[in-house]
């Protein structure tokens, strides 16, 4: 059905907007505490339909001295509104970007994205730092 | 009670559309991302009788450098719809048609089938690639 | 994609089978007694695409001096597996064929379908036979 | 399959054991007091096959000078065991058998059974006294 | 088994605590508003084996122009611990004693019992000022 | 804090797709069946922050003689994706739409916002046909 | 226990902060539309002890042709914080206080907190304007 | 109570229906699939009182080159209802029967029965093939 | 609030009926079988203030060559009603009780305590026998 | 919007009363049960906007000779309701205070903060005592 074809403009990962990622002291680096956020309303497209996907993001970390300062992580997160991106590269993109910010000691993100065509999708990155 | 015997035309593996199925390139081979697709609503015959079969699938892989594009991976579990399988031979089918296309590091198959005469009737089958 | 055009053979309304449906005698007619049945496992497909859809069918009656023996009633639901019909037409014809069986005081059809394309429907219809 | 035809002998409905059942004075007669009673783990026979039925029974009634003795009503609902009746007819046995009884200003009985053969059924039935 | 005979001394109904209630004033006597208290943790015993009946207690009343205060409700339900009354009578008592206290409009008081040898009870009754 | 003020481009009414509904023939016109759509993934954006709403919209109605055709209906709600409106006005707006689409007998569009500042919105309006 | 007495100053009923409520136009004022908002993180304090409640408000309305803006609706009902006030008197504070605001066609306040020693207390106060 | 002591006649082990077990070949024997099957609908009875018992039982294992088919499990289950046995002795009874039936890789037993005197009681047993 | 002080008798630990306790014989004392009994109507009271604590106590052993019979278990563990005794002292008393009668391979027992004063206790303690 | 700018006085860390804590004797020293206690209902504020955080703080540990007495532990974590704190740093300060007053084996706090701006927090420490 033609009129179904191409009806939205989706961005490039150039609307992906990484300056606005903030960090803040941690008081207690030494502690090994493990800090998880988790955000349900993570929206982007599909970079051929660009029909929405919706899914929850979970970031979780042992922060090294800096923790990401959380009205900072949504304005980022929310960037990705109309990205078109694979749910598969969601996660590995924000791995990368909050890896740079906070330099922790450990990070794994993890994207559960509602059904598409009936199939919903998790995707899981872990990251540890060698020491 | 004659009028319920052989009531449906039961379709041999032969239904099954392995061609449909397609790879993507996925950006981070190295990442170790883990994916994971769940369908709900699988549907395939019982051999003998051609009663429905219902249950949930679900395929969790760490890929190499390829992704199962999820349109593809739909039809492919639909075309299921009428074939006569044991639901303990479906994710041993599903896991072995997924390794060919994707050369996956590791992926496991689980089906969860509702209850057929009450019983219900859950499988997995794990595969890891030598090293 | 063109590969995704009409790959499945989509059955007419022929294919439903409306004579295999048997009623028993109910030993209270006068009792009012109110009976649910409630079939989770319904399946047909769309008219236009064939893929599937799945959902819930209940079906609520005061029957008068009959009712319908459940293994008929899931073997007649069953036969709508690959019959092409809006969701929205389900309710009635099941109301009908089910009316014509079982003369009814009352009787509501209700189908409960899953998403499609994100969006879910619920389809109900009811008959009071005038006194 | 000949070997499941006719496994299990299944009792008559001389085998409801109706006599078990016990009265005790309510203290609050006038007070219209709504009381529920709900037994989770009612179970009888299909009359034909002779495989089993499970469901919860409802019994709600407004009582006049007498309540049912809990132990009496629970041995009274055990002894249907084994007896083969349609769960649309087992509603309307426990209503007439408990009206009796007790004589109530109103009462209700609902039975609610797990799916057979992939449906369930819910049969409710209801009886006010004339004044 | 004898030795599971008469093992508990069960309080008569003088043991039920009802000087401890109090009332205070409520600064809206005309707003019709409604209240509702919720006591989870309601436990009496069996007249006749001194077993433990466990059950959730709602109070729903219009006030006029008193509230029951919250602590003295505590103590007065703590006070049926080890009491010996019917599921039945427990609604019936509780509400003639806050009717007396609060003169409330309009007063509603259920109970919901835990199962005792599989059955479960609810009883509630309901009181309205004819004005 | 001057960085997170206008991040984003709002855009007006005029992005709804209103052109893009399109009907089809209901074959039971005198059914008076109750259709209801729910879609759980609707999102558009504060007018004044370009904050983004997430939530449910469902539309229940009793059709005349004309479905809505659900792959429209899911493109004309997604096209609200970056539309500035406020929650108790996106009812009104879809009601208004589908009204002149369907000249339904009755319609009810329902809103469930999820939390904005903690403060989670529903809004509904109903519309009947006078006869 | 004398440690545990008066160890919070408690606030009075003026720290409630009711100038900062604000409203704005609503486009359908003869939509007859109904609002829900549910504030699930509502906490005021018990005026004798000062030990905090905690809690859910429901606001449903039916706006004439003004609407309270959230931020300002969120503002008020944080200033309840460290007021000392009984659960019951809130519901009619906050209905007395959004009257004023708004002129509305009719509003309902709830209000369900949490238990406080073992006893949850629900209240609700509804406003209609005579016409 | 002389009336509840010993009203019904309980079956010994010797109503086990063991022969109707039957098993089917596993045409992946290699592939150290995972199979479990869940029936929730399990009863037998008190050696003592003759009371009925209900559960669910889970049966996961390893197949070698056999699976056991679904409809034998089920009649070879139901074979239970009127035998007296204690829960922790039903899981090993089962163990024993389906090792010598599949001669499986590793199989566990687990019945999670529902409360009995207010206690429910979960019973688990494990078999690993020596090699 | 001195009325409060002080209103209910405490039973020391000599009202805990540890000589009611009974062993059955297990009939597969070598089979390791895992065995786990929930209580969830477990209550006692706070040694100070005599007010009720409730909870669920869960006993999870692998059996040598006995079992205990579940109504003796029962009748002990509802002994404790009475008792002003810290839920941290509840699980280690039963778990001390239970070796002696059973001296089981392993034993745990767990106390999930309702909130007191909002906080709500869970207490565990594990016993292996050395070989 | 200036009059959202600091509208409430934010309590320094000295707001928060250690001195409150008590412990008592432990029974069971060597036993090496674990304990935890769960509070839902913790408040803290934002240190920047005043703003408030609700969340779940669970409290688990080993207990060598002494438990913290439950009603000075629920003073104590009140005693943080104005304090503007992180959430990441509450975690540590209570794992802190709790270890100089118990001197346990082991203990872990976890906090699990309710969204703010959509996104929740949990964090989590551990200690474990050098022997
Ligand atoms: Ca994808
Ligand atoms: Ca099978
Ligand atoms: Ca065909
Ligand atoms: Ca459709
Ligand atoms: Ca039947
Ligand atoms: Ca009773
Ligand atoms: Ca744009
Ligand atoms: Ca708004
Ligand atoms: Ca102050
Ligand atoms: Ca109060
Ligand atoms: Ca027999
Ligand atoms: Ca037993
Ligand atoms: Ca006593
Ligand atoms: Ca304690
Ligand atoms: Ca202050
Ligand atoms: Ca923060």
């Amino acid at each position: 059905m033609s009129k179904y074809d191409k009806r939205w403009d989706i961005d490039g990962y150039d609307a992906i907007d990484t300056d606005i990622l903030e960090a803040i002291p941690f008081e207690y680096p030494d502690s090994h505490t493990e800090v998880k956020y988790i955000e349900p309303e993570f929206t982007s497209v599909c970079p051929w339909t660009g029909l929405p996907d919706f899914g929850t993001i979970t970031i979780k970390y042992i922060p090294s001295d800096k923790l990401v300062e959380l009205k900072s992580l949504k304005y980022y997160l929310n960037s990705f509104r109309n990205v078109g991106i694979l749910q598969e590269h969601v996660v590995n993109r924000i791995l990368n970007d909050l890896k740079n910010l906070l330099d922790p000691i450990e990070m794994t993100v993890t994207a559960e994205f509602n059904a598409r065509g009936g199939i919903s999708t998790v995707a899981t990155v872990n990251y540890k730092k060698e020491i």
